[in-house]
């Protein structure tokens, strides 16, 4: 039995009436973000109702077919990748917000919701949803949650999973259950942190409880320039080690600022060697105020600093940034998008050591990224047309990311792991490590049907990879001992 | 082969020097902080080292010796209840500091270490570990995080879980695994808060990474007096509706303030109804003032407010609130310190139906609570040696806990399950959620070693309770509908 039976999709037509079967409109589907990754799917359903769901699921056990949910596709690690011979189920039409509670200051929504359409829906009783993606236009939270997204303000706010409190989620086996609560505690084995970021792995997520905030009625954005991006580092870590949390904190190299400052005319210095936007927020005029003094106090190095006067100001600032990815985009035909963790106190060092790679693997690199976060954003440049090109930006690529291991950070910090770092996972975890994560694995989908082949790499396929596990302040991978 | 055969005892004593297996020093581990609750352990090893314990819990898996962990057993939920046929694991030993890193504010403790030792040790660099459960002095880091336990300033800086950045534990085959990172976010799937409140069920947590927060610069602390319960509880909902995030905010009743006055001469008003102690702090004055002025304003149906003048005042203010316990248990030969969760805005009719309660079974109660988290610790005053009181005491808790369920609350905010409220756990959760539950253990634990019959009841048992699982918002539990 397959996803080509005439039996299967007689069942699927009975459940669902939006099927895709057809070559050019399954097209539609054969990617997310991670376009260098391109696949048709066996056969995309968009079901309306989390029976629909629960039945899909059914169906799809008892004829082994595997399935893929898929959100808006904005992912970027490839977590939504399609199967050829797997159905792709779109939470698109589970689009409602489903109930508001302003006093409690939480929302129920239904996970093809946008990320944006949330803050929207509740901005007139003064409230939002804090984690904020740059694809938050976009981005849907079901999508959100499966990835754990992060965003400009997760320094002071945290990820998609410091922000929801509770989810519904359609088993493996069909069944649907409730993870979480509105309490601070949940009883049991918390299993909603186990949601974020597992990728579909281990079930559908049909409804996401948020926690709104009030907006802050106080905000100060600063822009400071450096020679050095060594020096700018240095100052990120001045800032968060003096106990201050701005609401955002973000670093650009050079090649960063003038591809940015070319495409927004956000008032960028373009001789600088890096610049630093930093956001305080607060419920008072003198904290902010206050805060505002204190993180001028430990910008010594800078070679100039300028407040934002106005909220026109504000904008503009934070334009040039959130427009930074397309703006470096147009410096080549491609550009790869890396996302690592590290230690704030190594930003400097890895910073460098990524400047040096950049000249190894002749490709042009430019930094833009969560500084406070210790998140890192390399664009690689270079051109998919040249097969030497695309090999050589992937190993730089994954040198970065087993850089990341060596320094003590991770493989990811806000896109998940997908198809993408799959190999790089076998790196950053223990083969005892990785047999635990097929053992929780396995408790939800014992037939391996959700999102096979995504997030948790097989043991043989590390193996093969001939990955050495190093854990940080251990002895280094071999291969990064050639740096 | 069993835990009293020659054979298991002369591997025991191979591998570590610490062993107790006389009855008098067994009676010390006898039971943890639920000491309705005991049972001399079978054995009881103390190792001092991260391979000794490995090499236990190998052993123990030779075996098939059950394994119960234990920290300093101060847990109220008796997480640590000792097995007749199993090996007490006591962590003692383990009460090193490993390291300090000011700069990146982080701390790698050993799980022995107390919570208090941990704040202790960083205090001088202006630093302090947030969780604060009333058992600090005498608590330790492996407990905290096998409860997951809270406190008074959880309300503003999370549970253990929010505070905890990595782990090290030993599984049940002994191989050591490395959990969660000093990053926001871990690649993989997220295990580290799926350890957090496990019981010991999971794994042995031998080395927690803490946070730690720089200490505030300016602290407030208000006590404010209400004629009614009912008062205060919708004080504290506009409160944190407001947006505005105390330090602390606890909620006193009649009968708790008396008791608390008589035992700590704290200056609490002893004919107020109800009494909230809100503590704002900050990183300037003008901040901590400004939300003051908030607060005040939002406390209209208060009788009196008297904000602290000085640290002796703000001490005794909380001296009161934390004698609270001791100054109840006076009242009675017994008391039963029951913990659920609410939404905050059920605060009124649940602490309303507590009453009717008391009257219905007979016994007087005593409310002292984390109002603002809705973290409700009723106090049930009883006579353990009058078998009928003790019966009705233990109903009277299972009822506030089925009630909190019914409100949409949970049956711990911070205690944990345990075996106290195992029972409870088949009317808060679905039999597919209890049946996630013990696969995700069995993925942890294939032979059911660690820890045994805490905290996810068996379907059978469930079965045999009689319970109907409800979740919130659906038809409540029969049981309940007799309210």
């Amino acid at each position: 039995m397959s996803i080509a039976s005439r039996k299967f999709r007689r069942r699927l037509a009975a459940i669902c009436s939006s099927v895709i079967d057809d070559a050019e409109r399954l097209a539609v589907y054969e990617s997310d973000g991670l376009t260098a990754k391109r696949q048709l799917p066996g056969l995309v359903a968009i079901p309306q109702t989390v029976a629909e769901v629960q039945a899909l699921v059914r169906l799809c056990a008892d004829f082994a077919v595997p399935i893929v949910a898929r959100g808006a596709g904005t992912g970027l690690s490839g977590g939504a990748t399609p199967l050829a011979d797997g159905l792709l189920l779109s939470l698109a039409k589970f689009n409602r917000i489903l109930s508001v509670d302003d006093e409690g200051m939480t929302a129920v929504v239904e996970p093809g919701v946008t990320n944006l359409g949330v803050s929207e829906a509740v901005a007139s009783k003064g409230l939002y949803y804090a984690p904020d993606p740059s694809s938050q236009i976009a981005c849907t939270l079901g999508g959100n949650v499966a990835e754990n997204s992060g965003g400009v303000h997760c320094l002071k706010y945290g990820l998609t999973l410091h922000n929801v409190l509770a989810l519904k989620v359609v088993l493996a086996d069909g069944s649907l259950v409730a993870i979480g609560s509105g309490a601070l505690d949940s009883p049991g084995l918390d299993l909603l942190a186990l949601m974020h970021g597992s990728e579909g792995m281990l079930g559908i997520v049909v409804e996401v409880t948020v926690k709104l905030l009030p907006k802050p009625a106080h905000t100060q954005v600063l822009m400071a320039a450096f020679e050095e991006v060594a020096d700018a580092a240095q100052a990120v870590s001045a800032i968060i080690g003096s106990g201050l949390v701005p609401a955002g904190l973000e670093l650009m190299d050079g090649p960063a600022i003038q591809a940015a400052e070319a495409y927004a005319q956000a008032g960028y210095p373009v001789a600088a060697g890096a610049l630093l936007l930093l956001e305080l927020d607060g419920g008072t005029k003198d904290e902010v105020h206050q805060a505002a003094e204190a993180v001028q106090a430990l910008l010594g190095t800078a070679q100039s600093m300028t407040w934002a006067e106005s909220a026109a100001d504000r904008q503009r600032l934070w334009a040039g940034r959130k427009a930074a990815f397309p703006a470096v985009g147009r410096l080549a035909p491609d550009y790869y998008c890396m996302d690592g963790t590290i230690p704030r106190r190594e930003l400097p060092g890895v910073l460098a050591r990524i400047s040096e790679l950049s000249t190894q693997y002749g490709l042009r690199v430019a930094n833009v990224f969560h500084a406070g976060d210790g998140n890192l954003h390399p664009l690689i440049l270079y051109d998919a047309n040249n097969e030497d090109e695309l090999q050589r930006a992937e190993q730089f690529g994954s040198d970065i990311l087993q850089l990341c291991i060596a320094k003590g950070g991770t493989i990811t910090g806000e896109h998940g792991v997908g198809v993408e770092k799959i190999n790089e996972m076998c790196v950053q975890f223990s083969p005892s490590e990785l047999t635990l994560f097929h053992g929780v694995k396995a408790a939800f989908d014992p037939k391996g049907l959700l999102n096979p082949g995504k997030a948790v790499p097989t043991l043989s396929r590390c193996a093969e990879f001939g990955a050495m596990h190093v854990h940080s302040g251990e002895e280094p991978f071999p291969h990064l001992e050639r740096f």
